[in-house]
């Protein structure tokens, strides 16, 4: 036996006790005669004592140890004199009688603590170390009590866990997806499911009237910071259901997690707001509630008194910022050169300082008089000591100006707690979204997504306007889920792949199998999926996915510690009847 | 709302409520002036009635529906005139006021019963009908509540489920991989994982001392009738254990579901039978315990006596066939069929009949005397009216053949009972197995399985003789699992893998990864894993796993419903850097 009891479970209740501890050398100091070693595990750190005097051999043995050695001890609990009561061990220390070391450790090439002296690149290769810190220990855990509080929740309501294919078929539409050739059949492939959705929604067809899994999906994008190949979704779906029926299942999930996990409750229902209306208030279909400072529109107002730049805006709109009127000429240069950060792309920035001796000052105080501004002010609640910020353009384009420019204001007032957690569903989503580029319409959602059926009959005559039982999950600002009431009729799923822009046979060739399953007795259904990995991060008051995956990859889809992708063997390339042909592009 | 209840939920004490049901047509049928509806969902079937004297129009409504219609229906429950006691509903009906039709169906190609009339192909194409059917959604709901037992166990037992990756690195060794192509990084490959094997014990490396998951795992192997190219496991690891602690933990699992999911207990602990016994005594390292029929080996009584093919004979052994000491002429000839045949290769079948009139018949009795004959039948404890069935050969070879006739004869018996489960722990199996073909050995289990320490030194002298701490879970006659103590310790695993016929370099290559995590204190540590298809067919009473998956491929590889593998775009290929290449062999 290697243990009796881990390193976090000893207390002063368990005096006197012979014990038996494994784990890894924390740390170890000499005091006069006296060796301390703390020894670590998942569960805790245990304090372990050597005295020159009572065993001098042992105590040179423990001397040799270094940090990360493995170990394991055999002695009595006592009573620390000097105790820690930052730790649950913190009162208890093991008097050690035998010592045997049971895997020695080099240096690692990082200090295994809390802060940690690695470098992003140096802790990836190295992740069994990385993982072995107490803070991406806490997120695994974190991780881990998640899923199962999610299975045990949607168990309890009758859901099944039911597995859905990994290896299974290339469609172009949405993301690029990664393949997979099969031997067994040159020439052709598999595909990774960017999404269970088809599955899921035959799944209805076949009658399972409540699923969900957590399961594994990808994507082959080029990589922003925090987007990985593979990540992880709470898939469900259920039959014979409402969207109302959906939210609130959902949300009773939501709540669930929230509760169990981190002691959490939240009073009344979550808010609800259509799109539109966030997309006017927040400028984004993900608006962050922990704040208000919500965008007002100025366009009336502001225009027709001859500022060229806002007679010739579409639209005009500000935010008030409470309590910044004493701005300085350099944070608002500041903010001016934020705002026209390329990725944001604002023209400048026009300011109101209401100020505190009741004096207004303004960039555009050329061209409008006081009692203007003053009206802006009204408009937006603002106070003496208020800052109106100020944006004009094409309208969604000013929009989206705006709302990064509230949540960098939200940021320096801290306005944005991370103890804090204001969830919100964002409904009614168009179905449709034009393509300049392709001049042709994409699914907003994706194409299984039902439009409203009092807006069905504009699928033919107008597409843009279609709104769809479609709706995101939203925690401060970041979404992390969605899904939509699903088209289950096969000729309504042939017009949308029709107005999609696939040929009737496109269409048949890649998802035939499911509109074949929707002749033989479709229920209505639709469904959700949650982002895991955002979901746990949130949780963890994280901004990156990255530190609660065990085994992330970096930027350009690498494993650093298994050194992966890598070249395979010409013989298993030509089983594949595959060459490499290096594009000469690339 | 779509329902009040379900089709399963309504009882004789619902009597009077005003419900709504959803669901499919199961059958319809008329009766006088009425026609009676059978509504079928997940969780039952309900009867609806319809009464032309009372709603003419609804009747004639629920007249034009087929089966498989998906309908949502109004109504009064009422009792029943004539009760259905085989169903939990058979005591009520639903008269309905108001029906709906929510999506119609055409006729399916085969019918949606317990006994359907499809085939395996047109079962395959349609899975979403198949899937209707009550046998595969209990085998679907079978293998959900094992899961999520499965976790409940080890979650109480202190278990972290952590998710692993699924594009990892390409190793020769074992099975083929599937491989994925890199877009990000052209000529380069990820690899499906063949199992968790290495991030687990990277995981144990990090400090995760109780590690699962239940994770898909791929394999690019010709199937047979009963492999899948992806198939899941639970995949389990433990640190600071010995072979004893995790027998326990994990025959705790199998105690657990077995209690949980089908209510039966087992006295005492799982037997533990050492591989070479398992041989020996059944010919094969996964016995079927359900019946006796032992092995006997003759070959010291039986060789010497002039009858050439066991004087040829390097073992001769035989199995005791209860009250078949009357098996006709044509039931041995049967036999001797059996054990020709290509796949178990005897060359002949060696009878010796104890007849109920107390007289002996056998094959041989021309070489030897009635008391060699009885001296046989003594040492194979048979009696008055058995049959002793004999084989002779290379040893391991008849064993091997012995083992399928022992089987033929409990098949024939009706010993090997779907009802009865007999577990059984086989251990001590060896470290390594010579391959004559390429004429190197192979891991037994694999390469990262430790030998046990008082067999070390053999590595080098006879490393065909070492045994390994590894175990296998059998239950009835099945794999269920396996698992063995890691290696954990740098210097131990380069000596395997040089054994293993590894160069230096390809272990490093391969493997550095796990080698270089060994050098900053790798803790002792083993594990498991258990096919969870398997475990859930022989929960189901299945000789096949592929009704225990719902969307299965077929023999060869593809996915009947989807089509796939599939081809894909020409554009596709050319962002990967690929061509296809026949290979002229094939």
């Amino acid at each position: 036996m290697y243990r009796t009891n881990s390193c976090g479970e000893l207390r002063i209740s368990d005096v006197n006790k012979e014990v038996v501890l494994s784990g890894w050398v924390q740390r170890s100091r000499e005091l006069g005669g006296m060796t301390f070693i703390d020894l670590r595990d998942r569960y805790g750190i245990t304090q372990l004592v050597f005295d020159m005097e009572t065993n001098k051999d042992l105590c040179l043995k423990a001397r040799s140890l270094n940090r990360e050695y493995v170990i394991q001890v055999k002695g009595k609990v006592a009573e620390r004199s000097n105790k820690n009561l930052n730790i649950p061990t913190g009162e208890i220390e093991i008097i050690v009688t035998e010592l045997n070391i049971l895997n020695a450790s080099e240096i690692p090439p990082f200090t295994i603590i809390s802060d940690t002296d690695g470098g992003d690149e140096l802790r990836m290769k190295y992740r069994y170390l990385d993982l072995r810190r107490e803070p991406l220990k806490n997120n695994i855990i974190l991780r881990h009590r998640m899923s199962q509080e999610t299975r045990k929740y949607l168990d309890n309501q009758g859901f099944l866990e039911i597995e859905t294919p990994v290896l299974i078929k290339s469609t172009p539409e949405g993301a690029r997806d990664f393949v997979v050739p099969s031997r067994m059949n040159p020439g052709e492939f598999y595909a990774l499911p960017q999404s269970p959705q088809t599955f899921k929604q035959i799944l209805m067809v076949a009658g399972y009237d409540k699923y969900f899994q957590i399961v594994k999906c990808f994507r082959d994008e080029d990589l922003r910071a925090d987007r990985q190949p593979e990540f992880t979704q709470i898939d469900c779906e259920m039959s014979f259901v409402t969207q109302d029926d959906i939210l609130n299942t959902f949300e009773g999930l939501i709540r669930h997690l929230f509760k169990t996990v981190k002691g959490i409750e939240f009073p009344g229902i979550f808010e609800r707001m259509p799109y539109q209306e966030a997309l006017e208030h927040y400028g984004c279909d993900k608006p962050d509630l922990r704040f208000g400072m919500k965008i007002t529109e100025l366009t009336a107002t502001a225009k027709g008194k001859g500022f060229t730049i806002f007679d010739n805006a579409g639209y005009i709109g500000g935010i008030c910022a409470k309590g910044c009127g004493e701005y300085s000429r350099k944070q608002l240069d500041e903010l001016t050169e934020f705002v026209k950060k390329p990725q944001i792309g604002a023209k400048g920035l026009i300011y109101v300082k209401l100020q505190d001796d009741g004096t207004i000052k303004s960039s555009v105080d050329k061209f409008y008089a006081a009692e203007d501004l003053l009206r802006w002010a009204g408009q937006c609640h603002a106070e003496k000591g208020d800052l109106l910020l100020i944006l004009s353009g094409e309208k969604y384009h000013t929009l989206n100006a705006l709302n990064e420019l509230r949540l960098e204001m939200g940021n320096r007032l801290g306005l944005r707690d991370k103890n804090i957690y204001k969830p919100l569903w964002v409904v009614d989503f168009p179905l449709l979204e034009w393509d300049e580029e392709t001049q042709r319409f994409y699914a907003k959602h994706h194409p299984f997504t039902s439009p409203k059926p009092e807006d069905t009959d504009k699928l033919d005559t107008n597409p843009g306007e279609v709104r769809a039982n479609a709706y995101d999950l939203v925690i401060n600002g970041v979404e992390i889920g969605g899904g939509s009431i699903r088209i289950h009729n096969k000729e309504l799923q042939q017009t949308m792949f029709k107005v999609l822009g696939f040929t009737a046979e496109e269409a048949e060739r890649q998802f035939g199998f499911l509109m074949n399953a929707f002749r033989y007795g479709a229920p209505p259904h639709g469904g959700i999926a949650f982002g895991l990995d955002r979901l746990v991060s949130i949780f963890a008051g994280l901004d990156s996915i990255r530190d609660v995956i065990a085994f992330p990859k970096n930027n350009t889809g690498r494993d650093m510690m298994i050194d992966t992708p890598s070249v395979i063997s010409q013989e298993q390339l030509k089983e594949l009847s595959l060459k490499i042909e290096p594009n000469p592009k690339s």
